[in-house]
């Protein structure tokens, strides 16, 4: 069945799968510490903009995206502090309380537009540093953002800035979960460069699994914001890859000849026609955004129609006769599916 | 310095005071094997309406409130599982992220009053298992009420019993913090008893440390509904007294001779009288209740003035010039007191 | 360089790129809630020994070794048990304390030869009840063990039945970590199968990474044994791959035409040719076992020699000129690398 | 019936209830950050041996011993790290895990007499940086020893000095459990003084439960190391006292004239004599130690006997028709109740 479900529906670039092949039988050391790796990180902080001859990020990879959030937040985070994330947040409603888990709580403020204002952050620090009693409470100790957001939109530079701003002025780390970062960079109009982000948050990750790895997710951390032996942190919590250097390879590949940038590009190509023959339709726009997620409120009679040929997520009921689905474009998306989805919409 | 900052400014009832001297030298086994534990644990499941030919309550003493909060969350609820609670409960915002401390989360709903609506929760488990994906996402596990609330409002007869019907409906436990249940049960008004609680609720608590003991709270599980080995996870959590005899015989004091009803009493008639001399000074109440703490806007300057000679809590800023604070009664507060008060205000 | 470092230096059978090739653009549902993990699960559960017409084991997928041994250990315990391991065990010694991170103590027992000795766990479990103040303590509440174990030595049919038999006296779970079973399966001389593994344990995993996988290592709960929603808390440990099928397809190629006991067979003929190999050379074996991992001891300026031509696995130091070593064979040895070897020895 | 079972079967020095009986209705602030409790801290700064002109430690009361342990090696650790400490240890054997509870392993040695042996730590210590794959292991992050031990032996200066020096050299903070510690102080022969346990330790607790406090343990960090935000972490652990006074002002007494000192004089005059008692009537000592814990073989007809009028505590069982049971005197001992003992010995 056609399916516009996620972006994450199948394997990977042909590059990945042919570098998986041609390494096979090489004789790899474990865990990271091999020669692919060495080379993806290279790329990715060439990428991220940093001159060989200055202070280098420290780069990891793990396998997915809420164990990275998961990993980042609990590392970072002193005993007494939570996280700061807008109530839509990925690690605040569909990680099963990853978060929790570790022992820290996610400090929610209302989203606009599935995004985190940094006026809202600042009021957040400002009452809880003018509460005589934020002793017996939970320390807001990091921001966590998602770009693209939950919703599929984007921080302009001037959002972001002021974010970075309200975090180095109270001292805690601003942390950007990029699990579609490719989809957010390239799409149109954007001003926010993956430099930007780089120089303006203390950790983010690039995403890997939706953007057309198998799977793994590369975590940069400016230089100096690494947590101490955090490679031993993410043995214990069971996030260590034995044949490190599968996500290696797979970074490598996609740092070469700009694969990442135009993986990118093709689902937001694709959004954009999808868009067109959605709104052709008589389609409704639940919220707009220019990434690769289009979210559409569709009467429940022609969503079973629909549901008959492709598959599409359901994202939330409106009332009882409408719901809002998504549509999701991705690395892998072709013209022919667009056609052929042409003819069910 | 006059203090009507809260309810636990003093040390306890003379009974209790008498009753250690009295048992000083005895030699008595530790860790609430005892005797006087035992006895009040009695008085106590008469005193919530078990009949002595019924299934008992198991009932445990804790040292204090968040502790308790803790303990019983944490060992209630399952790994995946969280704790609904509404937006202002104590275990969401003033208790340091204890209960995410030990891996749950708060899941939370706007409060009405102070209160959580049943109807509200009702439909947030509905919409949980109506998500498609809520399998990715924290279960409903558990519910939280304070009686009084953080705003000392209090909950109806049928408030509280539709409350134990969505509950029951969906299998998860009802848990009441009745950090000040004494000053809500002798409420004027209010159509709850002890009875009632101890029959609509899985496991509520009798606050003994605002109450008029030196500390010590009484946890009472519904029969059956103790978790297994409750007893070695209380020591797990650091939470067991070694002379654990002083919390018997603090609850054997405070349930003989009415000594825990006439100590609500004496803080509602109190209240009363509060109430009264801030209407007649033109004081404006920022949100009633029929309870012991009294919540009223003051002007910055009057506040100022006040708390040369008295003290009471903040609670929050209205605005630039204006601010809620809380005047709070108690087991120990006196005529004498509120006279001098008066003065003042 | 030559490398018989370990058994996960290579990246997978050939059929297992051929399926992931084949079906990388197929459009699959995530999570694994796919036909490729569904059928898996089928021919695991054939090879386990169950037929169709009776209960059948509840299988999930995870990622790497310590992830699902955290996994599998914290969702079976209740939170006052810990996890009785001999002193030599991969979870106390190797996981960077992947099982305390999630609250729990490892409860560990001299081992013999690598192995937990049945008695010895039940005279643990006899003194544990038999302590009038056991109460204060960890609960003993499951058993893990490793087949082969860390030193690559085998559990007998006797021994395996009686750890069991102590285990369902107690009535606490028997859990084997499976991480290098194949290798055990094919040993010469064991008197153990899978069947007889699936019977005699509540839960075990047969491990992918060491055998030929790119990574992935299947649990096989008991019927009845899987913890309620076990899906959920892998999200929460951020243990779910978001491309399920990935496991599910490797799992399908290991199971196919017996390809999981090929690759153990292979291994254990190479181990066997490189023990002659060894002893010829003068060689002495550290402890003797019948799998593919070999350790010896090597005088400190030999090792310097070798290890300018192989990779081989520091153990552990004898004395200050004698080294343990390990050489462990796989799924990928071929002969041509033992003739290399040979040459260097 | 006589009770020898425990140092905490009685309640508090009459010092403490008058004080507590004095200060009952006064109205003070809670948490811990009264008068009182600063006072005490003072005098306790000051029994160290901090002069007023110098860098001061930092003291938190906490409520009992368990809860101490817990909080201070789970605050004082990296995520990463575990605990050292003997196989014997309480942190590692009675407290029900508390330890691992908060994600830590406690890293055994064999015990020598209930104690660590320096040699034996740096070993420890120096295997660990040596074993090439130790990023895969937990850390040893901190050692705790208790002072009287479990076996009620004492550090010499020198020994204590060792382990300060090997601790030291590893960066690593020495954590003394001082439970029982006035009874070590107090011992015949001991060159240990409390200036040279707030010398040569990190943090170290002066444990108030045993020692006639009705509760309490004042904590005390070297100047410097107290983690930052400890007091919210308190809370976070539940084990914040509400009127934290309470704690304050045991301590106070304690402090004040003497009064922690003579009650351990008390404790090891009586153990004295017991000693002597016990050996005039043939009873065989297990372990011998200087100060209030007395361990004695006993054949169990004899136990029985015994038993009829006293109560002691079981240890351990020797063989199948003898016993090791402890005798403990304490602060409440009185040469009466060791006359009424003699006539059943």
């Amino acid at each position: 069945m056609l399916s516009f479900q996620c972006d994450y529906a199948e394997g990977c670039h042909q590059e990945i799968l042919d570098l998986m092949a041609r390494t096979n039988r090489e004789g790899i050391i474990g865990y990271g510490c091999d020669e692919y790796s060495a080379r993806a990180k290279k790329k990715i902080a060439a990428a991220c903009g940093y001159r060989d001859d200055e202070s280098q990020p420290e780069i990891f990879f793990l396998v997915g995206g809420t164990q990275t959030n998961q990993v980042v937040i609990s590392t970072m985070l002193d005993s007494y502090q939570g996280v700061i994330a807008a109530d839509t947040g990925h690690i605040g409603v569909h990680e099963a309380g990853a978060v929790e888990y570790t022992g820290h709580k996610v400090l929610t403020i209302p989203h606009k537009n599935g995004k985190l204002d940094a006026a809202d952050v600042k009021s957040l620090l400002k009452k809880f540093y003018g509460d005589g009693s934020y002793e017996h409470m939970v320390f807001p100790g990091m921001v966590y953002i998602s770009h693209p957001s939950e919703y599929g939109t984007l921080y302009t530079l001037e959002e972001l800035t002021a974010l970075s701003k309200v975090c180095r002025e109270y001292d805690i780390p601003l942390f950007l979960d990029g699990a579609r970062l490719g989809y957010g960079l390239m799409a149109e109009g954007t001003d926010v460069t993956l430099a930007d982000i780089a120089r303006l948050t203390d950790v983010f990750y690039i995403g890997g699994t939706k953007m057309g790895a198998l799977f793994g997710e590369a975590v940069v951390f400016a230089p100096g914001k690494a947590p101490k032996h955090f490679y031993t942190m993410t043995k214990q919590h069971g996030a260590m890859l034995a044949k490190g250097w599968l996500l290696g390879l797979q970074f490598d590949a996609l740092f070469t000849d700009d694969l990442y940038m135009k993986a990118g590009r093709n689902a937001i190509e694709k959004a954009g026609r999808l868009r067109k023959m959605l709104a052709a339709k008589g389609y409704n726009f639940f919220m707009e955004n220019p990434t690769n997620q289009i979210f559409v409120v569709v009467e429940n009679g022609k969503l079973k129609e629909l549901e008959k040929n492709v598959c599409v997520s359901f994202w939330e009921a409106v009332d009882d006769s409408h719901t809002v689905v998504r549509f999701a474009t991705g690395w892998a998306t072709t013209d022919k599916m667009l056609d052929e989805l042409d003819t069910y919409l």
